[in-house]
């Protein structure tokens, strides 16, 4: 079960949870009533009122109020998140020694706790924009299949605007659309929704043009008669910056 | 119920939840193994991993990895939320127009998804440092009483660092426990810790000084014999910066 959740836990049970969680690498959210103090470069005060906390094995603590991507109060990583019972309540604190700081929550009220044993070896991959992958299939449009020409790019319809709406050496619609990142399964569903516009054109083709795709998603698209074109140019190299320029070419 | 868990929910109750809870002002969350793409300023992809996804009513949405306090991919209040079935799959949407970006995230397996009905109207309120605030009273320990006097500012027990350890008029000892922000229970836990550590002397006196305290945290104080000096001095004014400055006294 790589989620655990306890419905209204008792100080007890909440403090087992958020100290045996984060010790054994879990993230631990809690639902809760709270107040928060804060004391380091400043000191600061948060009344009670209903939070999210997030606490992560690595001494990260986030206090999130319903509004805003911004925590009202949080401490990074490299410190310590520990909780005590205080009084019956449980208070969770979040402390570091360079600066020295500290954020202390008193539950007042908790809802839900939940432990998360995630696991997750991913890492963002950040490419160029698409609008450079745009520009050099519209200066090469052979690099994507021999005889293929642009009719329209950026063609609107009732479902956003197709990237490229081209005819091949035949003279068959080829609807193209183009992904600066590695081909997911939510950009086969985008191209065949944008396909299925023309599907009283029995030779309608569509293309997905990135610069990789898993095997998953090369079948999806097979299995729909949609073609895949790999654009290696603009792969990625090992450091994780795009490798291509719209200069290179 | 404030907070209403789902375990291993399928991808209706989820999109469910999802869009539902978000329209009535409510935060999700959910625990799910999924993949992430970026698209707007630039392109970005993260591959399949376990993450918890926060999703607020204003249109925050945050996807956080398990180490770090901030998130891997999120899109700022002001925009729209919502979730539509894919192939079986849920996909969580995020989108804005200006600038014109969307997270778009598919979850491959989800563990848990939490709505949570928070009602939140307190206010951050931070203060200055409360150094500021032991200057003045080293400067000043006739504020706190008549006739009190400092023996050791920042005496250092097993505890922690005592404030001020002092004597009244008639030689008794005084703990003086100080805080900038409206005094906690967690003050008064603290300050009857270090009072604790002089129980064999009858007379010791524990002093907590806050700007303000709340009648639970006066209540505490008295029933175990501790004593609450209001520096109002130090107390913030309506739009929430602090009032009191040093070169003010």
């Amino acid at each position: 079960m790589a989620a655990e959740h306890h419905e209204t836990p008792d100080a007890e049970t909440l403090a087992n949870v958020v100290e045996t969680g984060l010790h054994e690498g879990a993230i631990v959210t809690l639902q809760a009533e709270c107040e928060v103090e804060y004391d380091g470069r400043t000191s600061g005060y948060l009344g009670p009122g209903d939070r999210l906390l997030v606490c992560k094995p690595d001494g990260t603590l986030l206090v999130h109020q319903p509004d805003g991507h911004k925590p009202v109060n949080w401490m990074p990583a490299g410190g310590t998140v520990s909780a005590r019972e205080s009084d019956g309540d449980l208070v969770v604190v979040a402390r570091r020694v360079n600066p020295r700081e500290r954020v202390e929550v008193r539950l007042i009220e908790a809802y839900g706790v939940t432990r998360y044993d995630a696991d997750d070896a991913a890492e963002y991959e950040e490419s160029g924009t698409e609008d450079e992958m745009h520009a050099y299939i519209e200066a090469h449009p052979d690099e994507l299949e021999e005889g293929l020409r642009v009719v329209e790019h950026e063609r609107e319809t009732k479902y956003g605007f197709i990237d490229f709406f081209a005819t091949d050496s035949e003279g068959n619609p080829v609807v193209v659309e183009v992904k600066r990142i590695q081909a997911t399964l939510n950009h086969f569903d985008q191209l065949k929704r944008y396909v299925s516009l023309y599907e009283d054109n029995d030779e309608v083709r569509g293309m997905l043009v990135a610069p990789s795709a898993s095997e998953r998603v090369r079948r999806a698209l097979r299995d729909s008669g949609l073609e895949f074109v790999e654009l290696a140019e603009f792969d990625r190299d090992a450091t994780g910056t795009t490798d291509a320029k719209l200069s290179d070419f």
